[in-house]
C-alpha cells in the first residue's frame, strides 16, 4: 500500500509501478522539451493511455508532490521519477557477445543519454576481439572478471547465442555482475541475489502477430 | 473464464496468458530437443518459475489436452501453443529504419526459425538505400506502400529515430500495416485497428537497474 513506508522511509513500490515509471519519464522529458512547466495527472493519463487515479497512485509512492489540482511541476516529477528509478549518478555496463545485436547495443546513443555508460565489450571470437565498436575495443571474454572488478560494474547486456547464454551468465554472476539484460532466447537460471530482465524480441513479435490475428478476426465478425 | 467459449469455438484468451505462451513454447522446444516425450504441468511450472495450476489454467484455453496426471505430450503442446499463437503458415514482415538496430534485426536468424520472414528493408538515407543486408537490398521508404500491398504484408519493425517514428508509423498505417513492433523510444498513436508492441530496451535497462539497487538495499538491511 502506498501509505505504508518502510522503516528507512522508502516504500515498497510494486513492480507494475516501476515498469510504468520509464514511460512516465519519457512523456515528462517530452513535455519539458516542449517548454511545458506543469502537468496534471489527467493530462499524463491522456498521454499515457491510463487513468488519472493510477498515475496519482503511482506517483504517491515517491512522497508528497503538491496538490494535483494545480498540476505537478514537470521538472519536479522528472526528478522524482529519476530518483525513484535510481538513475542519479550514472551506471556502468558491459556488453557480452558482439554479434550484430551486441554491436547495435554498444552503439545505441539512447543508453548514454540516461547516463548508462557502456564501459567494455567482450566476445570470444578471435576475429572480433581487438576490433573497435564506437569508443570501445572488443576484449576477450576471459578478461570480463578483471574489468568488472576493477571498474565496479554491476550490469551486463547478454547478447551471446542461446547455446552459450547460461554458461556466460554463470561466469558473469561468478565475477560479481548483479543484473543481466538478457537478449538470448533462454530462460536464465541465476542465484537469488542476481536480477535478470529479458528483452525477448521474438516473443514480442509472436504476441504482436497474435494480437493482429485476433483484431482481424474480431473485425470480420462485426 | 477458460470454460466460456465464443460462438466460433475460440475463447477469449487473456493477454497475460498470450504473453506466457512464447515462454512455454521455448521450454517445450527445448524439451523436444532433449528427446522428452511427455511433460507434467508441475515440471513446466518448475522450469518456468510459476505454479502448475497457472500452467494448467493457461493451457485450458486451447481445449482438452488429456489428463495432466500422465503429463501432456510435448509435441501436442507445441502444436497447441503454435496454433494458439497463430504461428502456423508463416508471416511476412518489413523493417523500416536500417541503422545498427534495424540491420541487426534484419540479420537475426531467430525470427526465420519461427517462420517470420523479413521480406523487405526500407530507409530514407541515400547512403543506405541500395546496400545489401542479408538477403535483402535496402529500398527507399517511398516504396513501402507498393511492397506492402503487393506482398500482403501486415507486420513492420519500426527502428527509425524517435523524432521520425510517429510520421513513419502514420505512413505504415496508411499503407495497410496492422501490427508494429516498435523499437523507437516513443509512445506511438495509432488507430484502434492497429496493434503496437513496444520493445523498449532503455526502459528494460532502467527497470533492471532499479531492481539491482533494490536488491542491494535489501541485502544491506538484512
Amino acid at each position: 500500500m502506498p501509505n505504508n513506508p518502510k522503516k528507512d522511509g522508502r516504500q515498497n513500490i510494486p513492480l507494475s509501478t516501476v515498469r510504468r515509471l520509464p514511460m512516465y519519464l519519457r512523456l515528462l522529458y517530452r513535455l519539458d522539451e516542449l517548454g511545458r512547466e506543469r502537468v496534471s495527472s489527467e493530462m499524463l493519463a491522456h498521454l499515457f493511455g491510463g487513468t488519472a487515479s493510477q498515475i496519482r497512485q503511482d506517483l504517491r509512492y515517491f512522497g508528497p508532490l503538491g496538490t494535483s489540482r494545480n498540476g505537478y511541476s514537470v521538472q519536479k516529477l522528472i526528478g522524482v521519477c529519476e530518483k525513484g528509478l535510481c538513475l542519479v549518478g550514472g551506471t556502468s555496463c558491459i556488453v557480452v557477445g558482439i554479434g550484430n545485436l551486441g554491436r547495435a547495443l554498444a552503439l545505441y546513443a539512447g543508453f548514454q543519454e540516461k547516463e548508462f555508460a557502456i564501459k567494455a565489450l567482450f566476445d570470444n571470437d578471435p576475429a572480433v576481439i581487438g576490433s573497435r565498436v564506437g569508443n570501445n575495443i572488443v576484449q576477450p571474454s576471459s578478461a570480463i572478471g578483471k574489468v568488472v572488478q576493477k571498474e565496479g560494474i554491476r550490469l551486463a547486456f547478454l547478447t551471446v547465442p542461446a547455446s552459450a547464454a547460461q554458461d556466460v551468465a554463470n561466469n558473469l554472476v561468478a565475477v560479481g555482475i548483479e543484473g543481466i539484460l538478457n537478449f538470448a532466447p533462454v530462460q536464465l537460471m541465476v542465484p537469488d541475489f542476481v536480477v535478470v530482465e529479458d528483452v525477448q524480441m521474438l516473443n514480442s513479435l509472436m504476441v504482436l502477430n497474435y494480437l493482429v490475428h485476433e483484431k482481424r478476426r474480431y473485425r470480420k465478425k462485426t
